[in-house]
């Protein structure tokens, strides 16, 4: 689907929900619609704003970005802000006669939203939405999906790199930048987040920074890492043990891979995010691990690394056909360490399909 | 200065302001005030708000970094959100009777300003604030300075090494991974931002993202890039040519440097913004290239690679000792090319220091 039909099916919701413009300001959803892929520095230095009436689109950036909007981008009348986001919109709105105004509730910042206040005619409402161009976003299409699996590929690549040359005595920082190295020297274009490495007691915090430690013999190693590649995200996890896993170990980590194995195979289109938690969950707290499951088992993958739908206890998405998602379960034993397993998902035609390929048997992950 | 007597002083601005509470939102401000250092991904993901009263502080944050938020604070109360900010500060903010509630406006999205609206007591006053803790990062301690200044020598060196390395015929994508994997390998914890290689023809365009272009002898090669340490950044441009550099590429560049030591050395405690940038930018006018300098001199550098103060043409910053910024003019041509000079400074006693140390003159850059 092309930029342009985006903005033709944005403009449908639009009409649903009665707003005859639209401000986007989340960089995800602006690169979504429109094709620029300026950087921003949040939160005072933004890329730009998309703004989206019924018959017209408009991107509005600064002059360092202005040539480059204009090159990537169709169908954009491309307008500079001088200094002020209001005074470019200033130009643009009073001819626009806006009854309801909408605008990113998730990502604006409150100042902004005051400076909207300020250019906009008093007849004009504000309307605040909510994952508007974020539902949009969560249904992949072909070419989408094509750009997640190559950035599925690159991590997968990744992981057999390290199993090749992982030692004792390497330290988690150490690994951490042989993964993002060799991501970004095999055709990635970024990586989707930093990977974390995290070994013995490290790994009983899911979101551990890599540090100084040195990874040991019999010990979890959580690694967890993605690629990105045209904007899209993948993301990883696998645990290992160098050396032979001793019982606890095995013992965790079967249930972890058991519960994950168990997702993937029930998750179809039409369930909701709680159901989809569900069953990782209902697999942990059997093997009497419940308290230790101290996360969500996943989240939508796409142009931002966390997106649309959520799996989760309290997440009232429903899973639909062309959604992306990781499916990663996990159990963190304060003291001792933890596991996760973690595959990208996709749904088509109703079923599952796993998009992840590195290996997870307990004796693959043996090195 | 600790996190603790930051907290002291931000104390005594809110005193100021008659703020009886203070919800930092803003990432390098949360660190800047408690050392804690968890990682966002913006905007649905924060790792967490601090909540400053006269006499108490809490750091809010989710379970997956209680731990190390435990572990990096001193003086805060952790305290867990389970679900919703809101329903965490639920928990705390009855108790404090709050007249007046400060935010910051810049930064927190429009919806956790709605939310802040449902749990507060209607005699609450919310109140936005600018750049309050923004100020106070901008003024450097010991500490800090100490901290940029070795993320200058590692970012010095990578010039040293790319000077060493460079050759026609690597693309611009190579010459920004081979910047980073040296900040990476030698000690730097991050990049600040990611580098730019802008060459020839790409080089008028000041926020170029390197392309698969190969460098080609006797253009200009923009390159732009930092280091990170201790989270602290540095932030270096510099120009250089390959073989012998031709009339236009002399012209331009002895106009760009004759601008920035003029500013590098007339710029001093006490002026605004405003008058700092009117040095390189007067010098470049005066040269012929006035319209061709299209961005500002300069930014402050500090936790965040953008923050106060502006050198620029509408700043109202006064310039105080212990601030540190870049000074970086430039003259971008388009269909030619571009030259921009930058360093870091930092104001002294009333004077200028330059932190940068990698070579400028014309000699020294053709490679």
């Amino acid at each position: 689907m092309s930029e342009e039909s985006r903005v033709l099916t944005l403009r449908e919701v639009m009409a649903k929900l009665g707003l005859d413009a639209f401000l986007i300001s989340q960089p995800e959803s602006r690169r979504y619609l429109s094709g620029f892929t300026g950087h921003d520095h949040p939160p005072m230095d933004s890329a730009g704003f998309l703004l989206i009436t019924e018959s017209t689109a408009f991107l509005l950036t600064d002059g360092r970005t202005v040539e480059q909007a204009e090159q990537e981008t169709t169908g954009y009348e491309v307008v500079r802000i001088e200094n002020r986001l209001q005074d470019a919109l200033a130009q643009i709105i009073p001819d626009l006669a806006l009854k309801r105004f909408g605008f990113e509730g998730n990502h604006l910042p409150y100042r902004r939203y005051e400076e909207l206040k300020e250019v906009v005619d008093p007849n004009t409402l504000l309307v605040p939405t909510y994952e508007v161009v974020d539902e949009l976003r969560a249904i992949k299409d072909e070419r989408e999906i094509e750009a997640i699996e190559e950035a599925v590929i690159l991590a997968d690549a990744a992981f057999d790199h390290i199993l090749g040359m992982i030692e004792p005595g390497q330290t988690e920082q150490q690994l951490a930048w042989e993964i993002e190295a060799f991501l970004r020297t095999h055709g990635a274009e970024g990586i989707s987040f930093d990977p974390i490495v995290a070994s013995g007691p490290n790994s009983s915090r899911p979101h551990h920074v890599p540090s100084t430690r040195p990874v040991q013999v019999g010990e979890p190693i959580i690694l967890d890492w993605g690629a990105r590649l045209r904007g899209y995200c993948s993301d990883i996890t696998r645990t290992i043990v160098l050396g032979e896993a001793d019982d606890q170990f095995k013992r965790v980590y079967n249930t972890v891979l058991d519960a994950q194995i168990r997702a993937e195979k029930r998750i179809k289109t039409g369930i909701t995010g709680i159901k989809a938690d569900s069953f990782a969950r209902k697999a942990i707290e059997e093997a009497g691990y419940g308290e230790y499951f101290v996360h969500s088992t996943g989240h939508g993958v796409g142009l931002a690394i966390h997106e649309n739908p959520t799996l989760r206890r309290t997440s009232e998405n429903i899973l639909r056909d062309g959604m992306v998602f990781s499916v990663e379960p996990g159990v963190y034993i304060p003291g001792w360490g933890g596991v996760r397993i973690e595959d990208l998902v996709t749904l088509q035609d109703g079923r599952p399909v796993v998009l992840t390929r590195s290996p997870k048997q307990l004796d693959a992950v043996e090195v």
